[in-house]
């Protein structure tokens, strides 16, 4: 089944609110079977919704209509309506009731606004609003169907929870799907595509892949659209082995995981903990470990060392090696990493020092220049690395580096310990 | 001047992102006087891409067409684009030579995906995409201009900002305008709202008043439109200058700065510096100030204490007042906020302690109870707070209102060292 959503308000036109609903709506439709071909965002002026539901018709089999149904006299959704479905609009008494109810129990007069809310499309059927006042609308034509809800997102998700799902399952009009997104990191956009290109030429025809990059990763979205569920999530994670063959380094993880999740499973695994001293990150390594709830089972603490002395009497990083290499070097870095794993008295530490910027390079040090070293009781891995100018990116960016260091550094230890429980 | 914004890709369709872009450039152009009339979302497919820009051509002066320009092969946007204009793709040299600078400074080979963004439909104008390696697109036909960019957001702002409204400008399409956003703390919106109603209604009839609240702030932006941008910058400067007189302790700042910069721009004048403890905000108070650039010269550091033997042995918190009262304590927060002050040699520092959740609460402590503490040479400030159950929520509360304490405390204390230059 094909969908369109059309959102009716001004509210998202001079970008006053994001349109959250549309996301949420396409998602739920998604996990549906549903294929929401588009989305649009319209005013509240009668041609031009009356334009998006026609244009609508002409694709689509179901047209969502989100917005327009306040009680205030800009709204003008259920006047074009009737027009465009040429009726009439008459009072509907099991819904005026129900805003007389949700009055009387605030103690509030209704008055001819509140009324008029009472009033629907005479060959519409009603969809009951349990969440609000403005009741849902069902519509048929020309084998279409054309939904019309209140944009209030807690109303709207009542109505397509519990009254438009259920009576399009019930109609059958529903195709089976599945997605599942792999999550990369440490190879940029356009080399993976190169890496992975005959498996992606290989693809069966109903999986469609989809590159979706962002400062943290690249995520590899495969989705598969057909009758039979249980057969398409097979055929998904049958490509996604075969996928992880290819860049078993890159994979981190799957669908909404953070590196800093699957880090702290690995982590908890062994009982193992782990300690941060941070440098040009800020805190932000420290931030993205402890934004996983219960993370206290995997992490003690972190030390922003945002001065050389800090760097020295806290961490223990002797002036000389500043003095002679400077703050940002390999040797800085690995002191830091060892400093902090023995000060916090943890199995595995992250220390980052460099130049986020936009200020403080130098020809020999551009701005992005950042030294990362990871500790493990083993031994120490310092690598440099230089990204761009931007500051916010920076930090970003070698944060997330550092946590996949780390993420690997623990699967092949762990993997030598117990070779036969976790297979890189 | 009339707009439409078109996003091509499927990221938005099935719901996995939300469209932020559309929000953003609504915003910007409608401050420039340029009015959004549609908003439409549609798949990364060939004639679905060229009915959409059809149906635009016929109702706008502009369209901007966000997303599907990255290198890999499900962007198919500048091929559709050549045939919509009617042209072919060829090699643009300053492009390359863009590409080919930033690939090595990353010591990144270039792969042919990498060379193929060079390539631009013949009859555009290139819009210089600093921020990234997609470059942007400026086509006219027939009385409409076009103009293509790559969805990554700041490669979209970036060339918007940059490119887009400057060029518009220069085509006298735009009006003058000049806007300045007021940022509050500490005083809900229809409070505020009262408080300045008499200022808001003899605003004149060119400044439009708009509130913009979030969780931590409200933001009031004043928006002038004219003829001529200083003299519209005089008239807003004085409204606000009214503002100040009648909200003086609300204001903290303005347009984009952050309490973290209002609080080091303080801190610097004096030349003093901060240090913070962290537990339940785990890290992202100090991420919060290094974000910052040159916040080194007011931060010291942080220690994220994830743990009670952290908070003992490195902070010096008393292990019996943390079995007497609990980690999760004023006592506790006092005693962090002044262990990390001495240990950093700070003259401030800031101590949180709390259960950010989901877990973890108890019938005396329910999740979102957290402690507060600001410390400066003179004296330790602590209260409690009680916030919601979501983790990532109660982490940000926390922290923004932690530093709205200590720039308080900041500048009364400066305001009491030195009267005449700092008015609060």
């Amino acid at each position: 089944m094909k969908a369109e959503i059309i959102t009716i308000g001004d509210e998202i036109l001079i970008g006053q609110i994001v349109d959250t609903n549309s996301a949420w709506i396409a998602d739920q439709f998604n996990l549906n079977g549903i294929e929401i071909c588009q989305i649009t965002s319209v005013h509240d002026e009668h041609n031009h919704i009356v334009e998006a539901l026609r244009n609508a018709a002409k694709k689509v089999d179901l047209v969502v209509i989100t917005g327009g149904l306040g009680p205030t006299k800009d709204d003008i959704t259920k006047n074009t309506l009737c027009e465009y479905f040429n009726t009439k609009l008459v009072f509907h008494a099991p819904t005026f009731d129900h805003i007389k109810n949700r009055f009387s129990k605030l103690s509030i007069d209704l008055n001819k606004l509140n009324r008029d809310q009472a009033l629907v499309p005479e060959n519409c059927t009603v969809l009951f609003n349990k969440a609000g006042t403005a009741p849902g609308m069902w519509f048929e034509k020309n084998d279409t169907i054309f939904v019309s809800i209140p944009g209030v997102p807690f109303e709207m998700k009542y109505l397509v929870e519990y009254e438009i799902l259920p009576k399009l399952l019930e109609k059958g009009q529903t195709k089976a799907i599945y997605h599942k997104t792999v999550l990369t990191q440490g190879v940029p956009e356009s080399m993976l595509a190169e890496k992975i290109e005959d498996w992606e030429n290989a693809l069966p025809k109903n999986i469609k892949l989809a590159y979706l990059p962002n400062p943290m990763s690249v995520r590899l979205r495969l989705s598969a659209m057909g009758e039979d569920k249980s057969l398409l999530r097979d055929l998904v994670e049958e490509q996604i082995a075969k996928l992880e063959q290819i860049i078993p380094e890159s994979i981190f993880g799957f669908d909404k995981e953070t590196m800093a999740e699957v880090i702290g499973g690995l982590l908890k695994i062994n009982g193992k903990k782990l300690a941060v001293a941070e440098s040009c990150t800020g805190g932000y390594i420290s931030h993205l470990v402890t934004s996983v709830p219960g993370s206290s089972e995997f992490f003690n603490g972190s030390i922003t060392a945002y001065s050389n002395k800090i760097k020295e009497n806290i961490l223990g990083v002797d002036a000389k090696i500043i003095s002679e290499f400077g703050a940002v070097s390999e040797q800085v870095a690995k002191e830091m990493a060892l400093g902090v794993k023995q000060l916090l008295n943890s199995d595995y530490a992250i220390a980052t020092t460099g130049i986020a910027g936009p200020t403080g390079g130098t020809d020999e040090k551009p701005v992005g220049t950042v030294w990362i070293a990871v500790a493990s009781k083993k031994k120490v891995f310092v690598k440099k690395f230089v990204f761009g100018n931007n500051r916010e990116r920076n930090i970003i960016r070698s944060s997330q580096t550092a946590l996949q260091i780390l993420r690997r550094i623990v699967l092949v230890e762990q993997k030598n310990n117990r070779p036969k429980v976790i297979e890189e």
